[in-house]
């Protein structure tokens, strides 16, 4: 059910996968999303060399299938996250925030998979150069960082697809079956799920941020960065309201990194202040109203997306 | 085939109807539309009330089959537009720019069916306590006026869907068979193409226009009006960058108003102004590459939804 080229590309058994997420995607999360028969990935955007370590064991002490990392390019060891990665047993690197020449080449010749995160048909383009395997093409409406261009799933996917001959996984506003089969009708080969995933009982996430992804309305999520430093959604809350404030000042790049400082992911996202911190959050999570288990997602999703297919085949016969 | 709800309370044989398109949707392209079995729309934002008797008579020459009139509630004389459109023979009313309650009922008991477009879930909810038959929930990525939420066509389509007991039919992001099916999945029974329908032989466009959407690339458009008009997507230009950095200079709705000033919409859409002019078009604009006739979209668009429905299917069953 639901195989497509990601699934033998990856190894895996529905081409479902696990959004990388800094502080929120670790091991319980990632195992619990490769058990269930997608692929599980490591945020390791704020993990040490031994953190990846240690994180990979654990993920293979809870699942034998496979597993991946999400590596951010901007780290300066990052020659040494990709060696800790692959020692202790990822098979798949999603490499983001950088270029996808720097290291395509060198963690393929190590035998993994590599998948390039972009917003737009030129990153893709670019990847497809690098010899990336599987491109993400995230629309405006995910979570976290996103592509200056705003371009939305919808109006991004059928555009990528078209322009590249490597398949394609959507990612930004998919929550459950229907999404799922909406992206496959697009053409995507594969969806990235990251929001959906934070409100299950796997996630490390606070549970105070669970449950303000189960209270949001449609219209919860803010974009701030806009201007300079790059576009990023998160709950509209305190800190959004004191960004979006300077940016209407004016304000450039340096004084909004010195009004953000540090910590603010972590500070939403595990320590639970949801209103002093950078609650990344996609604007789907308005659709998501409880808190499951990995594997009820999984199955929720699956049950669904037949539906939906029964349901348009019965469309397109009347 | 792909008969629903939508079909059934307008009259028509698909649920693909053209976009409420001020200047450009004219009787030419509404009857082209009405006559491939979609349901034609006259813009008539931008009509005398002569000119709204004068459209719907050349509708009526060209097709015998239902049409709709949009009619933006902010007219002074929008009760004399109602009644010149209920009148020439429209059956369908899109009321937009304004409060559901104001009209539908009045309208409705002149037998005619009434769409609204909104841009979130609560403006869903307002439609429906009005009595509203048929909901439009239109996304970011759609051209010309949209939402201060910015809400995307894949997060807002389930989200409405789940809220509203009425059929809602799916407009931003969508200008082929993959978007129309991916549009059914998330639950919508029929869509709505603007810029799609800009780019045929029958709408009333100037060729510069019309050419500039086939030259977009996918990240053409862009958003002015954020900060205080309202936002409005249209093609990057000489104008939108005026306008951009007015708002970065925190430009007030009034000045704004008067760097605008008023006819910038016909000059890019029937003077063929591409610089100057308000060059109103959705984000799936990158994806257009062709002028064709409307019988020619509608044929596609249902060739590749059936492609798309089989290859889905296939997926489903493996």
């Amino acid at each position: 059910m639901f195989h497509t080229d990601v699934c033998d590309l990856l190894g895996i058994e529905y081409p479902i996968i696990l959004g990388g997420m800094v502080w929120i995607g670790k091991a319980d999360l990632a195992a619990a999303v490769s058990e269930a028969g997608g692929l599980g990935l490591l945020g390791a955007g704020g993990m040490t060399i031994e953190e990846i370590h240690s994180e990979c064991s654990l993920v293979k002490e809870k699942t034998s299938k496979p597993f991946g990392v999400n590596l951010p390019m901007i780290r300066p060891d990052i020659s040494e996250m990709i060696d800790a990665s692959i020692e202790s047993g990822a098979s798949v690197v999603v490499t983001s925030s950088g270029n996808p020449k720097s290291f395509t080449r060198v963690i393929k010749e190590r035998g993994c998979a590599v998948m390039h995160v972009v917003p737009s048909v030129s990153y893709a383009l670019k990847c497809v150069e690098a010899g990336v395997d599987i491109i993400i093409a995230e629309g405006i409406e995910a979570g976290g960082h996103d592509g200056f261009d705003e371009i939305t799933t919808m109006a991004l996917i059928p555009q990528v697809v078209d322009a590249v001959d490597v398949p394609v996984i959507a990612a930004g506003g998919i929550a459950d079956g229907r999404g799922f089969v909406a992206a496959l009708s697009l053409g995507a080969k594969g969806v990235q799920l990251g929001t959906r995933f934070v409100a299950t009982y796997e996630s490390a996430a606070h549970p105070r941020f669970k449950d303000a992804i189960l209270q949001l309305p449609d219209n919860g999520t803010t974009i701030t960065g806009r201007t300079t430093i790059g576009p990023t959604r998160s709950m509209k809350n305190t800190l959004t309201q004191k960004i979006q404030e300077a940016e209407r000042q004016g304000a450039s790049a340096q004084e909004l990194f010195d009004l953000i400082g540090e910590g603010r992911s972590a500070m939403a996202s595990i320590e639970g202040d949801i209103e002093e911190g950078s609650a990344y959050c996609g604007q789907i999570g308005g659709m998501i109203r409880e808190l499951k288990s990995v594997s009820d997602v999984f199955d929720e999703i699956l049950a669904q997306a037949r539906d939906t297919i029964t349901q348009i085949r019965h469309f397109s016969e009347l």
